[in-house]
């Protein structure tokens, strides 16, 4: 396997940007390269309070990925809550899916950037960046996960001002959920949009725990996507909630989704 | 000698802060380690664009603190120019201020925390953050310096609203020139009000080079500073500008300052 | 949280020496900090071919560690076998038991160095570094735990000979099995000097899966040692082996021996 | 810019080897990278005691590889003094110019593997080994320089074997002076070879500070190369030694040699 931590001056923010990325064993077995030796790609997004390290350190996806020889590629979003932020002006969700990827594809070279190939997903916010992210750009995935993350962000802006106001963090990023009703920061108008348009777009999977705050929330979006004509995968776990659950997702998700062909770890 | 890469999640930021440490050999030679045996220390703030690795990466800093035998406090602090942010509610400097010297004295055991043993400085921005630093906190550190910042913020804020705005970091960290003078992040008005109290201040150091765009403006701060009483000590150099000044400027504040008893590097 | 990355020049080794360290919250919450409030540490020994990032990336141990309010101290000890290597002349394994605790408990305040405080634990050849370093420091330890490895070290080099030689790595850290037999890196050796002394000897856990190999050999070291008097409790595993067995036993470990009288994480 | 920290499991030395790679803005800047677009490299190695951060640190180097646009790559050697060791079997140097260069540059798409664009260099121990390596493989760089280092490696061994001793360190890596005259392990004795058969060989700098010991045989080496016919610059240092003498001379080095035709930094 091979480890990269990367951090680039990214022109769309300014700042000094932080990534992780994990490569498999089969990256480092192909040196002669032919360019059509490209790996799939997960991209995993942290929630909130997290940082580019805690896929790796938190749950056991590691194992997973190298059973697959698929390339992970975790980002840092800081507190940014995947959006262009509403106040300070830095635009993270800019960086995340058009710098990011355009720079770490030139650098990487392993990394393919077939449709089919790439996969995103997160935890928390980082769930409500993933779905976003493959619904602003349907022709560029081959399926997203969000788990225990709001798709209906507009709902989870709602639930918040309603029980005492979005808090610095949360305002400063989405402003108010009037402010992201019907935008394309908001997945269930984009996903309306694209039903519309009948433009095809790849499976979502969403889960989360039974006990956790939100669930009915996820439970209802979940429905609401399907009834658009959307192919939408619901899991409600009825004893995992946190990094157990969102461990055992992913990996089912690897497993199911990214290569399903491939035989299981250990 | 030892270095640390330090990564805590900060409360008052709600976010995963990271910042390096440098500790010289003499930190490691004395393990059996009377309380009294503590290192002195120079937090040392990077400029706008850069992160808690510049100071070690761009100057050769490393060598004087070696060889002085001083301990290097290297905090991240984005791009959020050493302010409790004007939008976005992100405190950035009440971290700095408070939070990090309460945990970093805690869990590194051999940072003195005497005001004598203490130094601040910074490059660019960073330099505006350090003599801020010490002037809200003029009975916790034995000297600063500034090299190619702007101690007189609210001049600086004024010249670029005239050349244009601001731009949206500098809006997002300062809001406007009005919004800053006067108050405690006027690092002009702090020293107005330590001169009108008689509170004693330590030295001050102001570095630039005579090439560098903004170098009238920080001539004339050094001397409002010097006509308050305050002991100032103006460096304008006519060769050197950027990180061969600030390194060359970093290494003489050791020297001259911080370890003037100590033989010099090799 | 936090973690540390620290890097130091060992004196015993003379190389750069890198370790991770992993702090709870409850390192952080209590800043004023007499010095009665010192952590239990559990120290985290890595494999062949692993290093000091292998725990926090491969289980899922960080989370339990929050949970209990331990701290874990993972160091990189290459591919030397916790030895003092018999060829090359590197000392890792004094540079481990000497060095390291010495300065990382004087660098990091918040360590207790209370024998019950302290617990070693590792997979692999970890799980023998860590076994033959609380038999070489009976007095230093509250308890260690071997995770697929191989406390009969000798029976487990024997082995190896028999199957076609040692290999380059195990040679130059062991020499061979006739150079162990009866020495203090001979844990068995060690154990039944300390049971002959009458030595008390805190309790060691070994766990292994049904189906890896060698499981006979660890399950006779587990025999042996508990007819000298030691209190030894074994575990062989029916299903899992490799880091999904490790992270449920470390975990175990945490929970059962480490910090019996906490609630269990989330 | 950007800065990668990799980390992967080196087949021929089964150990997880670390490496910081550099890459300047122009870097980022050609992202539709048409296959020519490659960035000229310099291979730094670290001397003993070192590791991979050294460079970064402890010179000024990163200025003036971003203002020549060139990519550096500084591996860690551990103390192996860039041989395939005498004792202990791990096969360093062979990792080092087999394994590295294939798999950084399969992975790393924007580093040239033409061979004029790629120079090595290196301070101490790791000047020999820069020599060294171009001495083995003429055909792949475009230059090499040598800081305070042993071209002369036999000499060296047999001035450390008459006052005393080698070493642990030193014996592990060479076994002694006798063992490596001759082989190709002796940059004089592949120079020799390389002149006997006239291959041509890029030009070769060599730096040292007139105060360091050792300065005499690093004068008699470099005479020695010369007088075969090799392209050999000396620079003998009346003032500095050291960092900063090999900040000075890398800085020369990428100037004068690496990109002779790209503007002077700021």
């Amino acid at each position: 396997m091979a480890s990269l931590k990367v951090k680039f001056l990214a022109t769309s923010i300014k700042m000094q940007m932080h990534l992780s990325v994990f490569l498999p064993e089969a990256a480092m077995r192909a040196p002669a390269g032919a360019d059509g030796a490209r790996l799939k790609v997960l991209w995993l997004l942290h929630g909130e309070g997290g940082d580019c390290s805690d896929w790796l350190r938190l749950s056991m996806v590691e194992h997973s990925a190298e059973a697959a020889g698929i390339a992970l590629v975790m980002p840092n979003l800081d507190n940014a809550m995947y959006m262009d932020m509403a106040h300070g002006g830095y635009p993270y969700f800019t960086y995340l899916t058009q710098d990011l990827p355009l720079h770490i594809r030139y650098l990487v070279r392993v990394l393919s950037d077939r449709p089919e190939d790439n996969f995103v997903a997160g935890a928390g916010v980082g769930g409500y960046g993933a779905v976003k992210w493959m619904l602003r750009a349907p022709q560029a995935f081959g399926g997203c996960a969000c788990f225990s993350g709001d798709v209906d962000i507009v709902a989870a802006l709602r639930a918040r001002e309603a029980e005492g106001g979005l808090g610095d963090d949360w305002a400063a990023a989405f402003g108010d959920a009037d402010r992201i009703a019907g935008t394309d920061d908001d997945p269930m108008a984009l996903a309306r949009q694209l039903a519309a348009a009948r433009t095809p777009v790849a499976p979502i999977r969403i889960s989360c725990g039974e006990g956790e705050p939100g669930v009915a929330r996820r439970r209802d979006a979940a429905a609401a996507l399907r009834s658009l004509g959307l192919d939408v995968r619901f899991h409600e776990d009825r004893e995992a909630q946190g990094w157990p659950l969102w461990d055992a997702r992913v990996r089912e998700f690897i497993r199911a989704a990214i290569t399903p062909g491939v035989a299981a770890e250990g």
